[in-house]
């Protein structure tokens, strides 16, 4: 059987699992999530043993340490992920519920009802664990998932794979609910992404590169995640003391996450007080600046911003500075170069408060307050998966609701339309 | 200049128009688009005259009668986009609402706001009055817009783009919140559709030729509607005065129309009682029936359905039936050949009701009412873009909420995370 003949009993498979999933009860849903965390309990010593095989390999390979660490499914890796399949059984059920149910001058009674998408694919890098990250989410909101994980990462993923088998098994689901692709031949990824009659929206994790190649060629919607260029601007009306603090968060409370603070903007006027007691924190912690010419005539030390820092996503110590004349460029600047995705100001300004909310176009937008809480458990989504930095459908943390639609209901009692 | 340089200049422009069109109050754009209207009313003599050069170029390329109505602004054309801007001017503002504002445990303050999409481009064919509909609602919306109706109409959108220009200027708000595409080469759909970096979303409005050309093609999301293959389910349980009425009504109240039903489905054991009835009515009005086996058993007089009548959209006094064993065959048929736009049930059974509401995958479901009510003005959209058939963002009637995003805002008091 070639890839594409593969790719296509599967995306049948799934298709018609779905239907099932997608009017399984709550219970039964959370039945097969518990069920598959006692399953990934009694399977540690053969989680271990798959897992070995892929390091393995990676060590032979000549993996880096820190995607191997990313490979390694340690014991704590394990429970993590059976705590995760609690918490999301213990999530609220998103789908069924009814709103806006109101009557219509013609006397039909219109609601919308949450459904689940159908069939989503993800495709994801080394770690193991999303294996039963998106699985959950999807099993809980009612989808059928097929799951392409890093061919790095292979038998992790089977033997993981076989424990979800369980959990259905045993809430007498159909197995194709969750199904994981075997192959590690690429061109599985090309298939999953071009069958529209089978798999409703693709969801890529993993680096820039992976979901840039995916989107280009999906033709299937993407619900994407790309940069995270985030801004503090810290404002002349601000109070410095939540500045600093704020700053400091964004920045250093860790440095590879999508909503760290990459560009700082402080309004002219309160730059020569600020600046200082900022670059003091950030040295102390290691973290390299980078400024325009304004921030260099205050902090000395600031390596010279370039064009290309304002739009460039360190994930690392690095911070650009940039001094700002006011509000307004401060605004433009982070609708221009940002990634719309997290953006804070630090203010006590009732009105330029207001205007900032409105203005800047971003998936989370912040008064005095740190960007690292864009974040879906941060939200109270209960699990995420992903941040979505697309303006349709899902905007900014996704969990539960992202991978549902609404559609309407319409209750009559043998209405005609004149 | 050449096309690409062409389109790439308007959507800079209408990128920086967006930001303003963003921000601008309800009352600016309401003053807009009154005097857009007050614009169109006074210019009668002018459109008239334009339109007049659309419909001589039409005729003298041999259009057919058909299209050549399409392309016509009566006056009763006319005083139909006149009322359509005044009521979307009386439509609330979706702009800015805050939803869902909550208190974490963290200490932040979370909630939801409604903000623009940001660029819209429009693509339709001959109906020149899409101009003002399309350019009202994603106003309305807080976006900009950029319209390439078809080249047939060119003259007759230039005129009411002037007339759209006019109302802007009344508001002060700028010009370039509505372009008008003003070269007639096809070129110009390819460069629109692939701008993520100034157009947010295309929607598509016309054949489904276009609209599955431009969806291929585009590398931005597209908010597309493609067939209405809609059902009646009529129950071995339904009141079958009801099914006669809704039956009727869904398919011969307009032939055009994407909610109008297309396929029959009948219950085996009510088929010998309720087939005989319906058929009467629908040969009054001259719908050709073609039916299963089963049907034809009844109906000797309907022509043999074949595979292919189960999914294609008629748009015409056609009417495809089926007799089905159980309500599961009739979810099953709905679900495998149908276009998951609208369907309905006629039952008094109360399980089976829930069951198809939950079950069948479409943009609406009705129960006990006719599919025709499957139309932004009669769910009380105020105005409709377009229906879309798709599951992601806006799925069923497209109103002005579709055109729109929710973006997280967070309110803090210098709240950093631990």
């Amino acid at each position: 059987m070639n890839i594409k003949q593969y790719m296509q009993e599967m995306g049948q498979k799934a298709r018609l699992a779905s239907r099932a999933i997608a009017k399984a009860d709550t219970g039964l849903k959370n039945k097969a999530l518990l069920a598959t965390a006692d399953a990934l309990d009694a399977a540690r010593p053969i989680l271990a043993a798959e897992n070995e095989k892929d390091l393995a390999n990676g060590r032979n390979n000549g993996l880096d340490s820190a995607l191997l660490d990313r490979l390694a499914l340690t014991p704590k890796v394990i429970d993590t992920m059976i705590e995760g399949l609690r918490q999301v059984a213990a999530l609220p059920d998103p789908i069924g519920e009814i709103t806006d149910m109101n009557f219509r001058p013609s006397g039909i009674q219109l609601g919308k009802m949450r459904v689940p998408l159908g069939v989503i694919g993800i495709i994801y890098e080394s770690r193991p664990n999303v294996t039963v990250e998106a699985a959950s989410l999807c099993l809980k909101s009612g989808n059928a998932v097929i799951l392409r994980g890093g061919s790095e990462a292979i038998h992790s993923n089977q033997a993981i794979a076989r424990c979800i088998a369980q959990g259905l098994a045993a809430a007498d689901l159909p197995a194709a609910t969750v199904q994981v692709v075997e192959t590690t031949d690429r061109a599985a990824v090309g298939e999953l992404i071009t069958m529209p009659e089978f798999v409703d929206v693709i969801v890529p994790r993993g680096g820039k590169g992976l979901i840039e190649r995916v989107s280009k060629d999906a033709s299937v919607p993407v619900i994407k995640h790309l940069d995270g260029i985030c801004h503090v601007y810290i404002d002349d009306q601000a109070d410095l003391d939540k500045a600093v603090k704020i700053a400091v968060n964004a920045k250093t409370h860790r440095y590879g996450t999508c909503n760290t603070m990459e560009t700082l903007l402080v309004a002219e006027s309160v730059a020569a007080k600020v600046l200082p007691l900022l670059a003091e924190e950030y040295t102390a912690k290691g973290v390299e600046l980078r400024g325009c010419e304004k921030t260099r005539a205050i902090l000395a030390d600031a390596i010279p911003a370039t064009e290309e820092d304002w739009s460039t996503e360190y994930l690392a110590p690095i911070l650009a500075i940039k001094v700002v004349s006011s509000a307004d460029e401060a605004i433009d600047h982070i609708n221009d170069f940002g990634s719309h995705h997290t953006d804070a100001i630090v203010t006590e300004n009732y009105t330029l408060a207001r205007r900032f909310l409105a203005e800047v176009d971003s998936s989370s937008v912040m008064i005095n307050a740190s960007t690292r809480f864009a974040d879906g458990f941060e939200y109270g989504l209960g699990a995420e998966i992903g941040i979505s930095t697309d303006k349709i459908h899902a905007r900014g943390p996704v969990g539960l609701e992202g991978l549902t639609s609404r559609k309407y209901v319409v209750f009559g009692d043998g209405h005609i339309r004149d």
